[in-house]
């Protein structure tokens, strides 16, 4: 049985302030927690007796079989699951020589959690495994994020800095999205080291990030110069940059 | 002042039901609202006397002023805007003369309504200004697919549709993603004319649908067979792909 004390325990991990005190998020439904469970230490998972029946071999610090009621009080999610779990936050450190000889994104004051998921499931789908946000980003472990990445959590890391300080000192190029940036399919070897930074919502990249990107691009519309929709949706810009990134250089030669 | 009647009434447009019967959609915040103003047909608007001084030529069959508690109580938002609008939903037919001449975009079974949002702004941005969507799929005028949409709504058409007949009366190919497909950079030539097929978040396409795709296609994950997120999210394949098919062919020769 969930207790409400524990109800109230798991709820309280809805709020940042307490995820960074307790160093603990939570994940919920089969396909999410089931892909976290062997990638990081679950502290404590609550289940319907049938999912239990059918998960013996699940490993977490305390395991407590719940009534779907109960289930659904501890639930964020519009249709509750079977199963919830509530893990532990890694604690990591930005790697700067990986940083200085891969690719990562950085993103500059991201502020839907939803966004925030699906950039990291993307940036998981094409090997990047770094994001550096600046400190006015939505939180990673928000709930939100944590589903729209679909288990992409526990393969990328997240680490919250002054970007202003922090990249150019990786002293790699940094590329950004303007307006009158050059089209991305004009360039002809974009680098295997570099930084791909992406703008917040409404406002793109902030005054104070603008001087810091040195190669500025563009994902043109269609038909060119005919501007419809004012800008793409950020985390569909981060996945259109991404792709061009990572495509193999044999296939433009 | 906003009544309690005409409150209930907006809110009677959350569901689908009232939308369908009485040809209506709510908008909300000062962007979306002054982008469709212009572009459609406008019954009803409410909004601060602030907002209402700033914009004293807007054009509708019905204006309230309001106060922001009343606008907070009509509105579906998180942070209520100071102004909702209510627009009527164009009839549009199907053009098969365009279909059959230019680039169009089939979604099977689409569920959630942010993504769908997202997808015509997609299209938007890209020049597809028809999307032909399977009986099942999200509304395009549930009030979260209207805000994804940022405007887009107005400008590309949405059908609802029995796609296994619709599209290969069409005669043109028709591109869907398959893990089996072929890398979306290796087509040489994607043509002018064509449909992209995208499949359910959770299925991906259809078994009714998968014997109308004449050309399979795959995004490719990075480092190449090292996949780790299992898939992307199906409003950034959709970006990737429309990038894919609307870039100039003259920088790939």
């Amino acid at each position: 049985m969930l207790s409400k004390a524990k109800i109230k325990w798991i709820h309280s991990l809805d709020l940042k302030k307490n995820r960074t005190e307790l160093h603990l998020f939570i994940a919920e439904g089969h396909k999410l927690v089931t892909e976290l469970l062997p990638l990081m230490p679950c502290r404590f998972l609550t289940a319907t007796k049938e999912w239990l029946q059918k998960h013996p071999d699940i490993e977490a610090a305390e395991i407590i079989e719940a009534s779907e009621q109960e289930l659904s009080k501890a639930s964020n999610q519009q249709h509750p699951q079977d199963v919830l779990a509530v893990f532990e936050i890694p604690d990591r450190k930005p790697d700067l020589n990986y940083l200085k000889n891969n690719l990562s994104l950085a993103l500059d004051n991201i502020q839907d959690p939803g966004n925030l998921g699906t950039i990291i499931r993307t940036a998981d789908w094409f090997g990047i495994n770094t994001l550096l946000c600046s400190i006015g980003c939505a939180d990673a472990f928000n709930p939100k994020t944590v589903q729209a990445s679909m288990g992409s959590i526990a393969r990328v890391a997240v680490h919250y800095l002054t970007l202003e300080e922090f990249l150019p000192a990786l002293n790699i190029p940094i590329f950004g999205t303007f307006l009158e940036g050059k089209n991305i399919y004009e360039f002809r070897d974009l680098p295997k080291a570099a930084v791909i930074l992406m703008g917040n919502e409404g406002q793109g990249i902030s005054d104070k990030l603008k001087p810091i990107v040195n190669e500025k691009l563009y994902i043109p519309e269609y038909p060119s110069g005919c501007k419809r929709a004012e800008s793409l949706n950020v985390s569909i810009a981060t996945g259109i940059i991404c792709a061009a990134f990572r495509k193999p250089n044999h296939i433009n030669s």
